[in-house]
């Protein structure tokens, strides 16, 4: 997917909504673990009431890691529903991989070739050559971390390095990579005030950011801060969304708080105008 | 595994050798094609070849997970042939995983308990919270990257962050952490003069180093800088071990390259008297 079919995405259906689905087997309503695939169930439950309020999905790959072989379908099943049933969702394998030059082909081709993903987080610790093979994949979009949303983020990414913050040296660094047209960044939202620096380094890079809910982020501080006029932003809600019910009514409870946060971007975009 | 378990291997091994299965299809002899799971027959075929020779096997994820379900089948397959034959080896899930703290702990289920490897590599870019979820599990090992042996190190890793280079503040800090007794680093073996001054940080820690042969790094030189009278050292050699043929005497071919580089450590064994 290009980025200008994820802008129009984004302007049709007033929402920079990117649904984390981290579905994990001890949360998910319990009539659900009858199924054959209680995983895949529970998300295209989720899926089906949700797709037309945001316009991204991310799965959090340890999920279906944890699982093994079996996860590995159900992942598999979630990705190929997105793409045969709703073409026009961007897809976010969140991975975080990072491995050098010829393994990070590996896993590029993985995530984009065999399950077709329109992106990947990677993690920037190695550095360009462990970036660079996932940049040359056209139409595919590289998400790399630069600042967290966990506490352990102040471990090192905001550490001083070449006076500034390590997560600023990546997003600098990065945009020397070949193909950085193709990266987007993670930005946390828990420091919503940041993103004006980083507004200054990359003014017009896709962020995802998580942390807004149960993280505890503010939508329209992230939006004062870091929308474009292109929005530039993918939202992120995993639990407040897929786990606000875990009864039958779990889907219909899920298009309810999507909708909330679906609403309360239209505002944001609005503000643009 | 316990770490003296490990000691008491390499002594009586008179080896610190970790051989990498990066198997790839397009690598691997042709005639193994036909079988019903190539990638599990090679890495059979090698560790049988070559069990004897070192302490550890260290499969890449990458190249399992590029195959996707099949991939994670050959990788159990392989895990539980090391587990149920040779006990006695120390695994390596070469995964350089990190997340947030619930789902580090997932990743840490799969490989830990799952999988049942004893180890596994781990980025440190979200810090604390992302690496002591590992360090939980008893007689497991946390392998963390500090210094890599590509060239994107140079982009972050050896930046200067609170008046050291950041892979020296990852050692400093992570020795910090809950559990940091199961912690192990990769260091590169491209930089074997670094080893002076990571020792000083760590002095006792098991290193495992990359970049001895294909990638140009001297097995004399890490052992000058790094080995301790606990060892302390894990080699890693992969291509030049399993890829040294790639006809039907590959396994022959690869116990030979395995005992140059045993009969070299050996050596540098005797030296420790």
């Amino acid at each position: 997917m290009t980025t200008q079919e994820l802008v129009a995405q984004i302007h049709k259906k007033q929402s920079f909504l990117c649904i984390g689905l981290d579905t994990d087997l001890e949360k998910i309503p319990a009539f659900l673990l009858e199924e054959e695939d209680p995983i895949f169930s529970f998300n295209k439950g989720i899926i089906d009431a949700t797709h037309h309020l945001c316009v991204a999905y991310k799965p959090n790959i340890a999920f279906y890691e944890a699982y093994g072989v079996k996860g590995w379908s159900s992942l598999r099943k979630t990705i190929e529903y997105l793409n045969d049933n709703y073409p026009e969702i961007f897809t976010i394998a969140d991975a975080k991989r990072g491995d050098i030059g010829n393994t990070s082909t590996r896993y590029a081709k993985a995530f984009f070739e065999d399950l077709n993903f329109d992106s990947i987080t990677i993690a920037p610790y190695m550095g360009r050559d462990s970036v660079e093979p996932f940049l040359e994949f056209k139409n595919k979009h590289t998400i790399l971390l630069a600042l967290t949303s966990n506490n352990g983020a102040f471990d090192f990414q905001t550490k001083i390095t070449d006076g500034q913050e390590l997560y600023k040296e990546v997003l600098s660094v990065s945009t020397t990579y070949k193909g950085s047209e193709n990266l987007m960044y993670v930005v946390g939202a828990t420091k919503a005030e940041y993103l004006k620096e980083i507004r200054n380094i990359v003014p017009n890079s896709f962020l995802l950011v998580p942390g807004v809910g149960a993280q505890g982020g503010s939508l329209e501080d992230v939006c004062t801060y870091g929308i474009t006029k292109d929005i530039g932003l993918l939202i992120n809600s995993s639990r407040g969304i897929i786990y606000a019910s875990n009864q039958k009514d779990y889907a219909e409870v899920a298009e309810l708080k999507a909708r909330e946060l679906q609403v309360a971007m239209a505002k944001e975009i609005l503000k643009l105008n």
